[in-house]
């Protein structure tokens, strides 16, 4: 009865969180630019009623009362214990907190859109520096209760379980590995010749392709849609994805990787437990998860010479008077070397495999410090040129549009979300050098444009587990074994050499 | 105190409602084809969420105190007199059958959606009768609070005090003048030579041209934007007001003028009172009130010889092919003609405005008797039939399409909306006529395709008053006297003879 009750509650939750799903996204995409302030109020009182159903004190009594029933299934069980995590970490935070917290992010992300566009950090830091300030606060009650440092406390709320320990243990190879790596892939591609495809390449060209490459991937469209919006995410709800990306006339591969990136999300979102729809334990696992889905879509199968050969196949009637006109460009091969092209570059959304480590290595050195109040806000551009020269070799001086205020993660208050990404590639590399293992007929469909079988391979081994497992457990019974850095390193080398 | 606590609980409904709206507006324009189950339990969540809050005997408790205290201004003694009434109705039914009758309309909406395309009655009726025996059973609830007849205590909901016997004292004149009228203007304009524009016109043409009239008409393109639905509407919140219409490329006058009625909607939004936004005080007054702001804008100003002078002048650059095809079919002249065409057809949003208010007494007639159950609703085709041929001599035997099915508003449990159109027209002629009396520069204005003296006006003598004022107050403040139909009837014999 106690779990019923629980049920019945975590249902109204979802209902609530479904509907802040829309309502965010269509803030993204389609809000007119005087709305702003009205929607931040109204969305911060619907974080507020989400924090207050998630705190009432029958959640805690159901919780005890459930943990002793003996007929729950285990499915059940692991929801009991998901809920029972949600409630400890909702009551560590007052309500007050979290609704201010919640209306200095959506003001900060509208400020961050306009800001961002003419590149004045200095007119966007002091919305920048309410977050950091709300999201520390956070951070150290959270810290409290689950015994946890500030940081570890936020990144569990993206993946739980994940600590420092964990990240820097995993990104340990690659602070040894990448930055001679880069240096060698990138002198290694000098002598290769790449031609460039010559736009325009116009937007409704660009979304008829980006509608196939949706469909090929398998994503189901009755249950999708996709818009532009100034960065690329996949929101919505499970039954009603809705895809992000941002077109440019002048080049067509960014868009269309943006949209097969969100397209991952989106299957994993789709393909989530039909049975426990808005219960905790039919939610996704974690962002790092999430990523690995998102990866294993754009860089595992999208930029293999496989797929390559597919899309390849679609060009010539998307862009009919493009191919015409430069053919070698549309070759697979001169793809390929597109598609795995190495290059040192400002932007994290549109950096290659190989350079988008050293990207996340900025962002979590620079974050952790905020979040500790090691870094001032005011000091972030310089401090964020500098990790740029130190990693990457490249300046950010006067140039914060494509510097500090490039994500819009911070602007939210996603702060312990960056080291996920990696974490992510790293999941996405595991998983699909297993599923060629098993799959031995995959290369051939993956080069017909039909993911289909890969889909299923993950639909049951990772999507439709919902969080009935742990990161650990999903990943040895996906897998074999725990998450291991050694098949993203190996995948690297396979490709780039 | 008490009078704070209201105005602070209020505040947080309309973020709700706020939130409805938009997600509302989204599942009209957006929203992929299986997405409609899961969005439909959401929204009844919302729905209950809102009574919930509404009933909260808390309200009742702090309007008795609020009544009493005598520090509060006008607005203020309004605004708990707006909340005492809408606490009563909200505890007059009890929030299972609230969560039901909005799950019902939702899905029958949906319904609505995919069988009126496929002219299928038989299919839709299921759903259009859970949805009238839950209206009914609502209907008796409030008609025993209220003490009113079920039909007037729906009607109430829309306009606040609006009853059958007002109703029918308004239509009495149209019911004894509008036949012979109706044959008298077709009669006299057989012998007028107009010329049809011919498309194709493209929808990238007409989106230019619905920009251009939207922003002439005064509507904020800041706080709105518009989109393609299956019905036009008008949706969202004052700060972002929610526009749709339909194309066809065939003809751009008909879309064209679904985007003017809606604009004359959203500024009435637009124009509400700032410092009581949120309230209830500071809403809409009711539905007639609104499509008199709807019909001022498309019938009374937009058909007039004035705006089409200014709407020609647009022509020649939106569709520049078009008009050297076929100049004679956009002059002056022709487009008036055009624009006053009286012709018997079935559809009521395509109708003009002298056979409008015979659908209008279709669908009054129908309603009341779907309501009160002497009509059965798997008997509506042929009921809609008959009155069809007894108010326009037209039969709309196996065609439900353009039948009983063409509106939205039965599928959405909208009983008692219809008369307002009506009402609403003649609210239109009343304040057109005396505004014109009021600004002697308004034709010139109107042929330049500025309307902002006579926004200025209405938002003075109508929006700004939100609802601080009843509907005879209103009427009588902004015109001189209370709703008289013989403004319409003059407004009609002025332009069609």
């Amino acid at each position: 009865m106690s779990y019923q009750n629980l049920e019945k509650h975590f249902r109204r939750i979802s209902h609530f969180e479904e509907l802040g799903a829309i309502v965010s996204w269509d803030e993204a995409v389609n809000m007119p630019p005087q709305a702003g302030p009205g929607r931040a109020d109204s969305l911060a009182s619907l974080t507020r009623l989400v924090h207050d159903l998630s705190c009432d004190p029958e959640v805690g009594e159901w919780v005890q009362a459930a943990q002793e029933e003996d007929n729950l299934n285990d499915w059940q069980r692991a929801n009991v214990g998901e809920i029972s995590k949600r409630y400890t970490r909702a009551t560590a935070l007052p309500a007050d907190l979290v609704e201010a917290t919640a209306q200095a992010c959506s003001l900060s992300e509208q400020a961050w859109r306009r800001y961002r566009a003419e590149s004045d950090f200095e007119s966007f830091a002091p919305f920048l520096k309410t977050v950091v300030e709300r999201k520390r606060t956070c951070a150290q009650a959270l810290a409290e209760t689950l015994e946890l440092s500030p940081y570890d406390a936020l990144m569990d709320n993206f993946e739980s379980g994940m600590t420092t320990a964990i990240v820097d243990r995993a990104l340990a190879p690659l602070r040894e590995f990448l930055p001679s790596y880069i240096d060698e892939v990138i002198e290694r591609q000098k002598s290769e010749v790449v031609v460039h495809p010559q736009g325009p390449f116009l937007v409704p060209q660009q979304q008829e392709l980006a509608q196939r490459m949706m469909v090929a991937s398998g994503l189901d469209m009755e249950r999708a849609r996709i818009d532009v919006s100034h960065h690329p995410f996949c929101g919505g709800v499970p039954s009603d994805v809705r895809i992000t990306t941002h077109y440019s006339e002048d080049q067509f591969l960014p868009g269309l990787m943006g949209v097969l990136h969100e397209s991952g999300h989106g299957k994993y979102e789709q393909g989530l437990p039909e049975a426990y729809r808005g219960q905790p334990v039919g939610t996704a696992l974690g962002m790092t998860v999430h990523e690995g889905q998102s990866l294993l879509q754009e860089m595992q199968v999208s930029r293999g010479r496989d797929f390559i050969t597919f899309l390849a196949s679609q060009l010539g009637s998307c862009f009919p008077e493009q191919v015409l006109r430069q053919p070698e460009a549309y070759e697979v091969e001169n793809l390929v070397r597109l598609q795995t092209r190495v290059k040192r570059g400002f932007i994290r959304i549109d950096a290659d495999e190989v350079t988008y480590p050293a990207h996340i290595l900025v962002r979590y050195d620079l974050e952790r410090d905020l979040v500790s109040g090691k870094l001032d806000v005011m000091d972030l551009p310089e401090a964020w040129d500098q990790k740029m020269q130190q990693y990457l070799g490249l300046s950010t001086r006067g140039n914060d549009r494509d510097g500090c205020l490039q994500d819009v993660h911070w602007p939210i208050g996603a702060f312990g979300y960056f080291p996920m990404y990696t974490l992510g590639a790293m999941v996405a590399a595991q998983l699909y050098s297993v599923a060629q293992d098993s799959l031995s007929d995959l290369p051939a469909q993956v080069r017909a444009g039909d993911l289909s079988k890969l889909n299923a391979w993950l639909k049951q081994r990772v999507w439709s587990k919902g969080r009935s497992l742990s990161f650990d457990e999903l990943m040895r019974q996906a897998s074999g074994e725990a998450l291991n850095p050694a098949f993203f390193v190996r995948h690297l080398r396979a490709r780039y050499g």
